[in-house]
């Protein structure tokens, strides 16, 4: 039995495009199955939540790899991370520019920690690389290939960054003076932003790995870190002997750094003792993010989301039953996600969640036992 | 009734420097002190511990700022942290380089977040910043001044980067084809091996800032990311009506973000229910560092270190007893560390701790009452 879930976003996803959105994911938890179905594949989770991720990044719709949000110079500049439930190893790249699937630069930072030998003269090996040395390891020790900037810039997203620097360029060149002369200025519209894809994968071992990436908020600064890089923030992923869980979040980076939420979240779900799996995310959602001391100055709304598997039971016991059980949560405008488990089910389940008038945050819940 | 502690690094500090490690820590001391008496100065807390790490950045002796370790291409670059305890905010720089004082960069980020205007367009202000964004942030916005890279090169960290380039390229030429063969060249000296400074700032009106920073491991890769700028990690801030604490860790840089040590750290102090203050700090220490499930796959020593400030009861109510605590732990050969109250002390208490066969780790405590 494994498990893949994916998510394309906490943001907003015109209903016009809700097909395509639905076919990235359907595409990237495919790409995870088929690895995770593959008994000769080595670190088959860790590999499974790369290979989704790569989809999502390749996709121009999404906000991470090709199709970015430009920064305020008008370049690709991404964030990606990833851990592993059973080693607990987190690896992530910063602000690195020129490469098409950032996710494959912490794939190969935890390779180099679980295979790569010991360095004799003591030398610790990193698990964070951010800008230009990020990029120049990428290409020299892991074999990724170097691109220009423009290759990984889609037409949608060089029209959005030049709608966003122009309302920045027309507010510097007016003479306004305080904030009540310039809220007048149009902001850019909710549905332009999209935010940090991520992947969630059980393999038949039982790991447990999870993966974000993202092409940062709009208009960003060079060099800006957000939460896909930061260890506890974008991704969390522990493997137990009595429970697992891995997580992602996606929306306002800053904002999901200050909560550390994957970690958060992923620590309640660990702890459980009673409480149905839904009835934890959702205070865990409420308590460690919409209501969190650390963002009790936000000065923008509270744009987060977060999308996990938690797995109970031994799942290496095949004897034993495992419950597994697929979450989410955001309090962004929409959610597009998948989810497949396999013996369960014959295709993904993809959709986009929306919140609505009467519903603050849109959630779900599934869960399957396995026997 | 202010408070100061600073480190100069938690590593191996020679006997025959010891006098020159003190006065550096005493330095330190001294500059925050004198903010921290002004009764003018806006955000004191937050501008005394820039003001410490500063000094400490600019002795040779200290791996941060000037006469930082080198990385592997012979180059400084630094990371720096601050957290403020009143508005839990922190920002930090990640791989720097060209900065006399990498720890004014976060310093002016967190100011940017306490006192700049809000975008009228809904940019989210950045938390941390990486190599070259941070570079031309640090000298467009904040006014910082960009020196040339060997200004930042002292004579002994040359030397040292020699030493260490040689012994890879001594074993790149070789022809050693498994651990067994190369375990018999030299290691680096332990000596040579100094880590991130840090200071902690309790001021008059009950605001604790905490700040690192570190010019990272010797030979660390371009753009390697260490914990003084990652969340959590390399220092950490929270004030509360009855508790406020702040600290800072030291050491191995992977194994501090691994173990997040300065947040778990802090997260018991401020949960103190029953126990002595040395006692929390030991059992998290060990449980949280040495013993760390985190930290279980580790193929080199752990070492780390941890100083810190607690302040019991309302130190914002002069009628109320206040108990201001200082406390160190390290796991490394020694510390060199600084601390001084007002009203207690006629100038900072300056040593060097070392542990000893018999003592496994360093630690020391020391209580104030103040009414």
């Amino acid at each position: 039995m494994f498990a893949v879930a994916v998510h394309a976003g906490a943001g907003f996803h015109s209903p016009s495009k809700e097909r395509s959105y639905k076919d990235v994911c359907m595409n990237a938890c495919a790409a995870a199955a088929r690895i995770l179905n593959d008994p000769s594949v080595e670190f088959a989770a860790l590999n499974a939540a790369t290979a989704a991720i790569s989809v999502l990044e390749d996709s121009p719709l999404t906000n991470a790899g090709f199709g970015s949000c430009l920064n305020f110079d008008g370049h690709v500049e991404c964030d990606a991370g990833l851990m592993c439930g059973k080693s607990l190893l987190f690896t992530s790249v910063g602000s690195v520019s020129c490469v098409k699937n950032p996710i494959q630069i912490p794939k190969h930072l935890i390779l180099q920690h679980l295979t790569g030998p010991v360095s004799p003269i003591g030398r610790v090996k990193p698990l964070s690389l951010c800008g230009d040395g990020a990029r120049r390891w990428a290409s020299e020790v892991a074999g990724i290939q170097i691109l220009p900037d423009h290759c990984l810039i889609s037409h949608a997203a060089k029209n959005r960054w030049r709608r966003y620097r122009g309302l920045v360029d027309e507010r510097d060149r007016s003479v306004a003076s305080s904030i009540d002369e310039i809220s007048h200025f149009k902001k850019p519209r909710h549905g332009d932003k999209l935010d940090t894809v991520g992947a969630v994968c059980l393999d038949t071992s039982g790991n447990i790995c999870a993966a974000s990436s993202s092409g940062g908020i709009p208009l960003k600064l060079k060099g800006r870190l957000g939460q896909a890089c930061v260890y506890g923030c974008g991704s969390w992923a522990e493997v137990t002997p009595a429970v697992s869980v891995g997580c992602v979040t996606s929306g306002t980076g800053e904002q999901l750094i200050k909560t550390q939420l994957a970690q958060r979240v992923a620590s309640k779900i660990l702890k459980r003792t009673d409480g149905s799996l839904p009835n934890i995310v959702n205070a865990s959602f409420q308590e460690d993010f919409l209501d969190s001391r650390f963002l009790s100055n936000e000065t923008t709304s509270k744009l987060g989301g977060i999308v996990g598997i938690g797995n109970t039971g031994d799942a290496r016991d095949p004897l034993s039953s495992s419950v597994v059980e697929f979450f989410f949560k955001h309090s962004t405008e929409s959610l597009a996600y998948g989810f497949y488990i396999s013996n369960q089910m014959t295709k993904p389940l993809v959709a986009v969640s929306r919140k609505s008038r009467t519903l603050p945050t849109g959630s779900d819940y599934y869960a399957f036992t396995c026997k």
